[in-house]
């Protein structure tokens, strides 16, 4: 199986989903290798390196894309499973930046009080340990964490003409920092315009739930994805798939508003995979999901709902895609 | 050592934090072995019991005790180990009440739409299996689920004269819904009021994240707990901890303020741990947090941070407080 | 008609709805004169008395009270009918207090940013001119404004055995900062306990809505208030009626869910008043309601809505009993 | 003076801010004269016509623009002042739309329950009267009431490439449903694009604050607007300037978050209409604000933040660009 290489030039990073020319054409079934850029477009190299000098506002969290998907039109659900991750790099870093973050007065959460000190983070990679290495600014410490790439950014263009900054996660997808976005899932999206225009990017060699200061372990990244479609099948809200889990990805304001978004998809969901009757499925679900908060800290806040296949019935979703996808990207390592 | 054993006449029930004289006094080091009704005072028994028929609002979610702590005062941290959490009762109970719950309006989340329809399901228990089992409403289905009991509600008196509805988590506490609240944990909360007054009740069999519909498997639970006081200091929200993670929740509307609380707190926490400054520590969480949804259905949310200490640096809490009352915890056991 | 005087010592000011013995006894149709302290309980009475140093948290906004109204059972509506407000001192006060008020981070909204500078504002009064006059702290700005003297705090005693902080507004009452609350308006309140237990005081010389940085030009009051009763009619949230105006006060988090409460109780009065269908009411106060906020400051926020008698059919609500008060309270005044 | 008149053709019709290529240029100094559809595109115009049958989303709320601003540049201020609204048909509609408004579930507060029954009203204009005429749906009332043109949505494209539907209101103004926004105000929008690309729409007959259903008396409008630019002054949040008060309009979610926006952004505009430093201008505003919120019912929600210009010293703003184009407006009206 052939896989096509992309590395966007900096001309061609997007930072928008919607409202971008597609960078080129796929097909349903087609392997990608994308080299995407981190979310400061590389410009923080050293703790000397501040955001407020190095970044040029709003021109952040850069995306490989969009891709147009050759079919693929409003109603159909698109299917990008992720083979792989890899650091792209030797390191990442993490940036407190002024009025950014979740512990922190932002333009939204309004106070009269000064910004947080501006302060850069550089996390050496070391691939034999697969660690990243926090180094403390204002002490000695020192701490080794294991890496796990993800993906905090993906989705398609969205619906009614609208364009939306790479910073914002929503219906379409988008800057969600899920952390379960990582090798081995799939990720479905529903199609909102003709060819989906899907980017992604923002790459995270590592990161917590609630991505609490607003950057992750940010490092450019490549990622090797399988491109399928899902003709007439609907996708509301974001739905990430592993071997272990089935995830929907809420994303609003405020955060209860998130979590009753993915809750509402997951139970809309269960009717699908189980046949269960709304209220059987709010009640089972109650007693099941976990709830990891994705993040805290964009324009929308996103919660994602988790349900363990190990607990339900065996049920298959989009016609089995996802295990099928699993054993493409098999042989294709395997190749 | 002496196990104190103390089941509540009905008459005895607390319903609120606060506003309620003790039933006991109680020493640091006692080891208690606690009997607590469940959410609904035992009135659902039967898929034919509905919420609006046997429940006499706001007469719900019964608390055991208070319990009169000698020698504690406001600025000290009342210690509760969780010993082993029993169900009492060989069934379990769950509902939908109207106008209560994540996915309906309710006296907050006014709309004009009318309530979900009133259900119960009664989840029997398998002590052999250690499970429950859910039995659709609406269908056939039928899913045997892990029994995994907890303590959906602890916690101490108010300050300031206040007394709060069980129904209430907040920084005293309460019904903050965390499934870590389990055998092995550690719960400190702040002391407020001289003796602190704390109760414990709201068993959950199992509860999924985020207590979606508002009920968990409710049931009257065996808890056996060892007390303990830390003289002269502070905890200013509720912390647990067990062997392999450090928490902290945080309880408030809207959501993303219950997430700032708990991780505030949190950095706290690391400064207290591993004298690190917040800064950094704002951005170490940022990497490493787990960050679990407890509930989004009583008056205020709840959020759980949590740190898991095989990424960090040995530290000790409370003078290594979990690691004694574990061992204390074992020689009980075994005796 | 006799009015009854009541000047509280400091011993007998209450800081709880709830959980405190009245401190009389009155009886519906009775006329009191009270005098309330100060939200600061006199505590600044110059620029330079910080908060920090003269205030003892959480012992602040002193209610004068609870008088239990004989015969007031729950289920009935408590009417208090405000005759007159006066200044009782000659200046008031307003401060920012570390981490309190609408844009600084608070103890829920939780940021790592330090506070906002401690500083207190003293407004003088000029009885002839009806006037307090601004001074800014950090100009020579001086800004003379009018008096327009309200209470930030009237309430009754919560339901089930709960007692919250004056500094609370609810369903109860409480802390809700509604500049309508002010001579010649009755207030409706819901009575939850046996002799309602009602309390009133953190008087207000001027405030603007939302009383942004959390405190108004607070100053010692003396209110002449009408007692009455109407028996077996509950009112489920606050609600005041001027001879212009009806109007609902919803308290709650997020700011959204305060103004679905006084829709949706205004929504219902409108059925009482006029007869019309909830869907009707709806679309009808779509079309005229006013929604000014009240605060953004306190533990829960306030949203008024307001309907226009002029806008409105004639109607009556509570049996009429606001014109039956009003010419009460004319007599009073001639009197 | 000459005054430009444009009637968009349906294909006109502009659905978002952003990513719409100008219908029109004009020139600082121009007057127009704009017809808008209202915002069910004119296919309300029966209480039998039902929006699920009769809309097709998301084409609402059709804006009349975009026009491209000759010289205009990021960083400048773009000041629409508006001449007169005139209503140009003889009804207005209102209809509860599934999903949609402020007291029922929708796609971000998600619940389990069935919509609101879908209901149309059409209003009947009487312009002797100066009235429009509420008939409700289930009952025989009838309740005349004023007529008071304004414009639930005005705006400019907004920055780094995005694009947003007509029904949202944002930094970039759109739809504030600010009732304010009426003959005689001066709107100012900061400019993000070159060209600045405003457009507007949306016309009520008459709202209510809150817009509590989700439409207001929607009805076709012809509004004169002068148009001018201010040169290298930006404007962070739109503003709007009449006679007696200055006001700036905050829009997010949660709703304190709108407040907390307006209310900061009122304190900036303070410092620069006066010189108060802003710990002083927000203690000023604490004491005279008058906040009304705008809508609870949008993508985001909006909040006014007002300033009774008699309260305060004399000042100008924008170089005193409101009174000019007020007495050009006069010129012009009575040219």
């Amino acid at each position: 199986m052939e896989v096509t290489e992309f590395v966007p030039t900096p001309e061609q990073y997007a930072f928008t989903f919607g409202g971008v020319a597609p960078v080129q054409r796929v097909r349903p079934g087609d392997a990608l290798r994308l080299w995407s850029d981190d979310a400061f477009c590389g410009a923080l190299r050293s703790v000397r390196d501040l955001p407020s000098q190095r970044l040029t506002m709003p021109y952040v969290n850069p995306q490989t894309g969009p891709f147009f998907v050759e079919g693929a039109e409003p109603g159909d659900t698109l299917a990008l499973h992720l083979v792989s991750l890899e650091p792209a790099r030797d390191w990442g870093a993490s940036a407190l930046i002024p009025f950014f973050g979740g512990l922190t007065s932002t333009d939204r959460v309004v106070t009269l009080q000064p910004p947080l000190p501006e302060t850069t983070w550089i996390y050496e990679l070391d691939r034999a340990k697969s660690t990243v290495t926090f180094v403390a600014n204002r002490s000695d410490h020192v701490i080794e964490l294991p890496v796990e790439p993800m993906l905090g950014t993906i989705g398609v263009a969205p619906a009614g003409g609208e364009a939306h900054s790479s910073l914002v996660p929503e219906r379409f997808g988008g800057n969600m920092d899920v952390p379960q976005v990582r090798a081995g899932a799939t990720v479905y999206l529903g199609v909102n315009v003709e060819g989906a225009l899907f980017s992604l990017g923002d790459g995270h060699y590592r990161q917590g739930e609630g991505e609490a200061c607003g950057t992750a372990v940010e490092g450019a990244m490549t990622t090797t994805v399988l491109v399928e479609l899902i003709k007439g099948v609907p996708t509301p809200w974001p739905r990430v798939e592993d071997d272990a889990t089935w995830m929907s990805v809420g994303s609003s304001r405020p955060m209860e508003d998130a979590w009753r978004i993915a809750t509402g998809d997951m139970i809309t969901w269960f009717a699908d995979l189980f046949g269960l009757d709304p209220i059987d499925a709010y009640q089972l679900l109650t007693q099941m999901a976990r709830v990891p908060v994705a993040n805290v800290v964009d324009t929308n806040y996103s919660v994602v709902v988790q349900a363990a296949k190990s607990l339900l019935p065996h049920a298959s979703a989009y016609h089995g895609l996802h295990r099928e996808l699993r054993q493409r990207a098999a042989s294709l390592t395997a190749g």
